[in-house]
């Protein structure tokens, strides 16, 4: 018997089942400190303590995403270690801040499954849950992945399909408790442009490019405990070079856009996401968001703001797909969220 | 309105003006370990809690460099993001130690202006303050950078130039309140030299060397939220290197002086500074210092030294200026500094 | 007098002497971020907190391997400056787990020396001892290196060999006060594999490969304060390549080896090791360990295996010595090991 993890195929996966994912991870002020390090975060909410508490938070909440990719990381020997294509996300809702001292694990639930007509892979939806050490969800999102079948043939399963929502609506989002952006100061976040500055239809070139370096994608996707071959061996690939992990693309995509969005603080909401192009060492990265929605919470000062995140290496601010509504060669990420803004 | 920052131009500095700097950030056990990760820093009172408190202070501070990098690079929005040269430092003191937990934010005061005879261009000199969340100043120093007029020719506003020292007197030295050198435990610090060990005009060969990494100077320009493009955007210089910040530089020498100066524990004054040649990854960084000058202090067991500290790529030590004055062409760095001793 | 350190040659160990080395190094919730960040650590109990606490500890303690490379880096400067080649190690023990906030010390005490019939060069063993704040022992082993005279020829000192166990007793192994597996969760831990799962002779394949760059083994060394010039500059050696240290590629075989060994989650002795070819920034290293030997312990529920680790960089599981007893060109690390895994 072999003592490694051959990973999960498309058989292995049943509508319903709970899969809890492995090695819970405590977080603290290593993981903010790697966060900065490793991307060019300056949203002042996850850099300051003082600023946090003056709007209405403890301290300092661990960067959101730092929260998604430490969860989506347990999901990796369970969901994709077999996956052939990350396909999507959905439905995705930040239920609690990350402080530090936290510590996380995760579950997923198969809400779906559907054999491809090839009869080689097939398409599995998960609705994964990050806890902290009280058994809080902080976390939830579905994501789809095509995943090889173990055996090419047989008889597929009977598709289960689930209903996602396209993107969630403002009602559905959950602000962080006690977040006030009513005394918020925009000079310390760096920006002056409030909630009501943006309008749909809004394009924002977010200016600044960053080339990325193979140690460093590693060392953040190793942080994470993301363990997928292809991120960390030269020899996995043809051409000898590792492909980066999508949210390492999404958290620098994030930390660009503080270039017009330093006061989108937290994020709140991920409606949906594609990994439009494969990323690689030596790639610049650019950004631009376009804003998609604007919407109100119950929360004092805060408002939403629906935005879409496209990362590229390449092209004009607002370029994204070709005439036959393909995505241009050179995004890489196309990303839809809520995040939350000072009114 | 772009909503993005486009900095700020020569003709938008006016003399007396304060500028608040944004994002305040918290520094602790994260900044600690990566400043060791990326430097080769052994001073035991930065490195040991136990250390710091055998020379009366409460734990071990923030290597004093990290408090300048994170309170410099709250400043480069704001004073050098259309620089295009850092000229100069002066009279920088380090009032207070920073502790990990500690909240740092920048404000700058214009204190001189001075349009160069080509019209494009002028030199802009500001006086920093770096501060904690008590309000208490914890440093703060003179830089001058050449800025870029929006637009060519026009009136020059009447200059203003500022009169600085050329080097701070001992006496302008602030002590970190309980630092006692008394029970200083040399071997503990790793050299036997005392203050009184070190005469004028001794240079001291720091002997190693470290050949840089863009992945490691990237982390460390992120780690301070410095955002200036040339240094992570291998596409925005001819050949595309990416240019290294010039702190960088300052902390790897400084760490590089533990061979020959391991008892120069902290740094409480910044007399001058030039970065005399770019620095680029692959470069060998070595490092040699000089003696410049000895003073007693009014803390027990604790002296002064002022020091040259000269990075270089090559030559030998004690090269420095070509027959005309002008840095050879391998070195990096000239600093003028007052380090702590134990006598 | 030159105030660097020039290490000591073989002329200046005497046996019985016990040396103090210098920079005591307190490590924290960086250090164990940062470890997360370099290698692909998983092992549940330094992952997180809570884990660590179903298993009767106070909290999560530092890696194992991290309290190692702290106690070693401090040593390189007064015993591996000068040094040849690292011969091996025996007897090592982790005598109490490192607990974030911890102030590391080192000590080591010459137990051995023999001069080469070359006139050369010696051998010196040293047994090293790490010492928290409250300088209750930590960590100790015995390493030998081969070390420079500082003048050829001279009389020879009378050889004193150290008698040196090849292996640790499963007796001589110390269990950190509290462990108790009896409560263990496998699913967190991400492996059902128990102790009497593993058979003597039973060979794992780790599967997994990691491509190391330059910047991360720098990062790393750095972090252990481990000052070899060999490992920073690229102009110390022929071909301009770093030599990677030994202990990074230690660290990263044991972090590949959670894929089959997820359980053995404790390191209790080090029985040997050898360095078996050097390793450079571009290898993929990956990893397989042999089962050597099984021992029960006092504690509930710990079992104690003894493993062989071996890091290669081609080669397939179980292949380790040609028909001379030579190692094969690809392994790069031969590592005996006490492991502590739930029964």
């Amino acid at each position: 018997m072999t003592k490694t993890n051959p990973g999960r195929f498309f058989e292995d996966y049943q509508p319903g089942e709970v899969i809890p994912h492995a090695v819970p991870r405590t977080v603290g002020a290593g993981e903010r400190a790697l966060y900065h390090a490793l991307y060019p975060a300056r949203h002042a909410l996850a850099s300051s303590d003082e600023f946090a508490r003056a709007c209405g938070l403890p301290a300092a909440p661990l960067d959101d995403l730092a929260a998604f990719h430490v969860v989506f990381g347990k999901t990796v020997p369970d969901i994709s270690l077999n996956a052939l294509a990350n396909l999507g996300y959905a439905e995705g809702r930040w239920l609690r801040p990350v402080w530090p001292g936290d510590t996380l694990s995760a579950t997923s639930e198969v809400i779906g499954l559907k054999q491809n007509s090839n009869g080689k892979s097939g398409v599995v939806w998960v609705r994964t849950e990050g806890r902290n050490q009280k058994d809080e969800v902080v976390l939830d999102y579905v994501r789809w992945v095509m995943v090889r079948k173990r055996e090419t043939g047989g008889d597929a399963p009977a598709p289960v399909i689930p209903e996602l929502k396209p993107a969630l609506a403002a009602g559905d989002l959950v602000i962080p408790e006690g977040l006030d952006f009513t005394g918020y100061d925009f000079a310390l976040a760096g920006e002056p442009h409030r909630w009501g500055d943006y309008a749909p239809g809004e394009v924002i070139d977010h200016v600044d490019g960053v080339t990325i370096e193979e140690a460093e994608h590693m060392m953040a996707t190793r942080l994470w405990q993301n363990t997928a071959k292809v991120h960390f061996d030269a020899t996995a690939r043809e051409g000898g070079r590792r492909l980066i992990y999508g949210g390492h693309v999404i958290s620098l995509a994030r930390a660009l856009s503080f270039n017009g969005l330093a006061n989108a603080q937290m994020i709140a909401g991920l409606n949906g996401g594609a990994h439009a192009n494969p990323c690689f060492a030596g790639d610049t990265v650019r950004a631009w968001s376009e804003v998609l929605d604007r919407a109100e919470t119950a929360a004092p000062g805060v408002g939403a703001l629906r935005l879409r995140l496209v990362a590229t290496k390449g092209g004009a601010p607002g370029e994204l797909r070709d005439a036959d509504g393909k995505y241009l060669p050179d995004v890489l990420l196309d990303l839809d969220y809520w995040a939350l803004v000072p009114t």
